[in-house]
């Protein structure tokens, strides 16, 4: 059917069962087809295509409330309710978004991006609607990977003590972005095959009528023993102890038995978690095939091989350039240990995995916990190295203030995906790390210019053992310097002039440090003499450098790609007020008080009026204030 | 015995069970005796003392790691390690710790105050232990209200998936602080009674020789009862399914079944859940009969009696106050819910849960679920009052930022202990909150500088519909100001000036409001006019007044009970520069970049160089400085 035409989900409600079965490979073409050029999450989204029509043939959105949790499977949500036609700019600037929003639809009644929220959202509406006396479904779909964050959990905990309800659709696929870990994992495992034994159930009450019929204690002992059967045919004790109504296995892609359980959900009182087994990639060979998770998000395709449309030779990607090198250290040191959140491949930690799979944790979707066990170990004087994106440590501030910094662990955290990301927008931007970091006592926090010196930095925090030290570091590739033979340390606090000038300072690090050089080269031109420091560090700031600047009494220009609000211009501006040098001319860019959506980090970049030209526009300015002072 | 002889555990191996007795009736006088003039957490302390008795008994400290969660129930375990002499300088400035802290004994591994981080913690050392080939036991010991905490929850995920030896003791006194909540805490009530049963195994035995030795199919089917009466008689079903063995329920003050199941439980392989039963309060009346929490953790109270020792007819409670204000304004705002992450006699939510049950829910400690939930609320145009500590908030951060903030959403946070807290020290000091909420785009932030003030706020932020709004608050009493009948609301991110003056001004907020009017005073008296601001909305800043301000040309001088870094100084010195005032004499008073430990308020104020003497000192010092270039 011509997908473009449709407005809103309201005619799925005509169609037969063969019908929805053919708009599912329409669907499914479409995914394939456009997502080969975009991009895109294309594992998740083939997964839920009967899932999603389904839900919206069986619900009345958006009275009724659905909520993907995480949010990358909602593109068949989207192309249900009038978006289709939107696909071409899917993740792009000012395209259509790759997870939920409100603005684009009235059916995307929660925003998601981080995991883990959609049971507590869920909630939130449950009350609500219950206060309001509004009749109406509230259906939270999870994966189970999501599950085992611990606001899920919390969640969990809570629901089911107090009995609303609400139909919270398990979509199983045994991955969260790469294959899942944990208990809850392996009883979702016993649940899935449990279905087999369903046959037994028969039986077993031949062999209850067998049981002596006596009276008292033993009656009652009899009756408990006919409650346990539930616990072991019906299965899902450990949601039922939970307050839950369990219902399922259903396989996801079977309409008829979807339908069944939906209905029966739709009838049943207090939280029901149904329970569905749906296929990553489903439909798409190369997607089906993926056991490691390469095809949860990816980039443009070829859609008859499947092969990915990649640079040539690119420069190494930032995440695998740390984790080799931290692997390489590893060799050497024992007390290494890497840890991740549910993000081996993402972090590029398979190889440290493979080599030292005894001192390689993936503790799930589980940030606080990765956090807090990284600090246990540095208690026992190892060394973990925690790999974690930038946008999710947020989900750890507490752990890291609370547990790291205030017990001063020699912990190393690897900040990946530090600055804008680009096509994932505002839930992912990892644009806050140095505002929510810089006031946490005792921590070093560190990023490289380049990948050579990142490798060095690397080096440094597995020798650093005063405390707690990060490195941020972008995502996408390094550019492509020469790599030192060997590692050395770099002095903790210590900044580097990049280039000698006497009219303007530009202080910086990192991504950024480019665009600072390039603009030094036109101001240059222009008749200035512009200094540019890489400041490396970001905590503790190189005070030394910086007092020897603020003598020399020019105009101090500050770039990171990070929010003002209290970042690391904010830290230069305290420490020249702190020591007296108020009076210095300071301009500081960066990230504005907004949050940033979606689209590459260079239209993002000239948006916010972070480009070269911007950077030569502002010391410009800066510059001839300072003359016609001076 | 002698309490103060004590210098380590190791005299408990020769002990008789009713020398061990004697022993727990001592150290229940002792801490009656002693926390009745310093106060602290007698009730946890009251129930731990068998059980902490028992695990010294039986473990090896600090070769064998002992956690404790949360940590206020370590009393007996100080006392044990050598520290009953120190009781006398319990909490207070420069005394013995009201948590475990690594630097007053070897015994202390790991430190706590935050709930919910034993289990990670554990799991890190299983993992270094495991690795180091080390042989060594790794206990730790959390509540049941701990429990429910995701990162609890996460990490028994982890642990009971990667079956690391660790001995967990599950110390279940059917409270956190407040009585427990969540269906986990239903499941334990299970658990409880469920030893009643254990009587029927026997007789179940005898039932299952009764049904038929059949081969085949039934066979198995047989064998598959035998196993759920494991589910139904062991019971723990719940943990055993998350991969733990479950031992218990056990009397926590019954030495002879502590050993027992001790000794079973370090036989065991693989991680292992000890379900201990206590009484909080045990051996004391008065505590023992709370039910609500009070007892928890107290000032000084009359031995006798159990009467506590208070102020006569002491200003309102902030927390008082602000409940109780939104309970008032409830009665006519249908859309006014109230959220507690286990707290709902710390936040004085007694009144406003009796009223209005139906609106009020506390989720247990489980502080990320509480801010969703409040956005999932929001999102159906209700107006949550999401009520919680500056320390606790600290766990939502991404919940306020990626759920609440994000999509702009209408929750209203009330931050209570904002600022320093005293006692409880270190993990509890509220002082980070304006450096991590300032950078989060769309909130509002406002402290008010008295009751009076505090109760227009409340009815400022139920009045205000453009987004999240946060009142943060100080622990303790207000001012004893007269309360306005009528509530009135205070426009959005404008300031007040308390005290004109030309020489300097003074911008600040909240509890330090009474310091800068005092020393404005002193100054006056010195020759000196000092305008003070009372700076109540801390995002957005009044900008026009603060335009004007830069204008005037004066020194400005900024005080905030909270971090430097990032904070409201910051922020103020931001815009100074913004706007081009950088030359401004500006000079920023707040808490330096260091953990503040416990004691009183005034101590600490006055170790971090917070007092009105320091404010007339540095302003001279500004002051003379202007007059210098003038």
């Amino acid at each position: 059917m011509d997908l473009m035409s449709i407005k809103d989900p309201s005619f799925l409600k005509g169609l037969s069962t063969s019908e929805l079965e053919m708009l599912s490979g329409d669907i499914r073409n479409f995914l394939i087809e456009r997502l080969s050029s975009t991009g895109g999450h294309i594992g998740p989204n083939l997964g839920v295509v009967e899932l999603t029509i389904a839900l919206h043939k069986c619900f009345d959105s958006p009275k009724d409330k659905i909520l993907w949790d995480v949010g990358h499977q909602s593109y068949v949500h989207k192309i249900l309710t009038g978006r289709a036609s939107q696909f071409d700019t899917l993740r792009q600037y000012k395209g259509l978004c790759g997870f939920p929003k409100m603005a684009e639809s009235e059916h995307d009644v929660w925003e998601t991006g981080h995991s883990s929220t959609s049971l507590s959202a869920a909630m939130g509406m449950a009350i609500a609607r219950d206060l309001k006396k509004e009749n109406s479904y509230v259906i939270p779909v999870i994966g189970d990977g999501a599950l085992t964050g611990g606001m899920a959990l919390e969640a969990l905990n809570h629901i089911g003590h107090e009995k609303k309800n609400m139909i919270v659709i398990l979509n199983d696929n045994e991955m969260s972005i790469a294959p899942n870990v944990g208990a809850l994992h392996n009883v979702l495992g016993r649940l899935r095959t449990a279905g087999k034994y369903q046959w037994a159930k028969d039986e077993l009450e031949y062999l209850l009528k067998k049981i002596p019929a006596v009276g008292g204690k033993l009656a009652a002992t009899a009756e408990r023993v006919k409650d346990s059967l539930k616990y072991l045919f019906v299965s899902g004790v450990f949601f039922e102890e939970l307050g839950f109504t369990y219902l399922g296995p259903v396989d996801g892609h079977d309409y008829e038995n979807l339908f069944e359980n939906l209905s029966y959900a739709k009838k049943t009182e207090g939280p029901v978690l149904l329970h569905v087994i749906t296929k990553k990639g489903k439909g798409y060979q190369p997607a089906e095939n993926d056991t490691v998770g390469t095809w949860h998000g990816t980039g443009p395709y070829k859609m008859e091989t499947g092969d990915f449309v990649k640079p040539v030779n690119p420069p190494p990607a930032w995440s695998k350039l740390v984790s080799e090198t931290v692997r390489k250290l590893a060799r050497k040191d024992e007390r290494i240990v890497a840890i991740t959140p549910a993000m081996p491949v993402g972090s590029k930690l398979e190889g440290f995995a493979s080599e030292f799979p005894e001192r390689m944790y993936d503790v799930g979707i589980a940030e606080q916990h990765a956090a807090t066990v990284a600090a246990g170990l540095a208690t026992q004087k190892m060394k973990p190295f925690l790999a974690i994106y930038s946008t999710f440590l947020q989900r750890a501030y507490d752990q890291v203030l609370h547990d790291i910094c205030r017990q001063n662990l020699n912990v190393f955290i690897g900040i990946d995906r530090a600055g804008l990301v680009g096509s994932d927008g505002e839930t992912h931007q990892g644009v806050f790390d140095i505002a929510f970091l810089r006031h946490m006592p005792n921590l070093v926090l560190m990023m490289p210019k380049d990948e050579n010196e990142g490798q060095h930095m690397v080096y440094t925090a597995t020798q650093y053992d005063a405390g707690p030290i990060a490195m941020r570091f972008p995502r996408g590739n390094g550019l492509g310097v020469t790599m030192d033979e060997n590692l050395k340390t770099i002095p903790i606090g210590t900044w580097e002039v990049l280039k000698k000038g006497h009219d303007a300072a530009i202080l910086t690090f990192g991504t950024t440090i480019p665009m600072a050089m390039e603009a030094a080269n036109v101001l240059e031109k222009q008749g200035y003499s512009i200094k540019v420091i890489n400041a490396r560090f970001i905590k503790p700031l190189d005070e030394k450098m910086l007092l020897e600047l603020f003598k020399e009494n020019i105009p101090i220009f500050t770039i990171e790609e990070a929010v003002l609000q209290g970042g690391f211009g904010s830290s230069v501006l305290e420490f020249a007020q702190e020591k007296g040098f108020h009076h210095l001319e300071i301009d500081r860019m960066g990230i504005p008080d907004q949050f940033i959506e979606h689209g590459s980090v260079d239209e993002l970049l000239e948006e916010i009026g972070m480009t070269t030209n911007d950077v030569v526009i502002r010391i410009n300015k800066l510059a001839r204030k300072k003359q016609k002072r001076a």
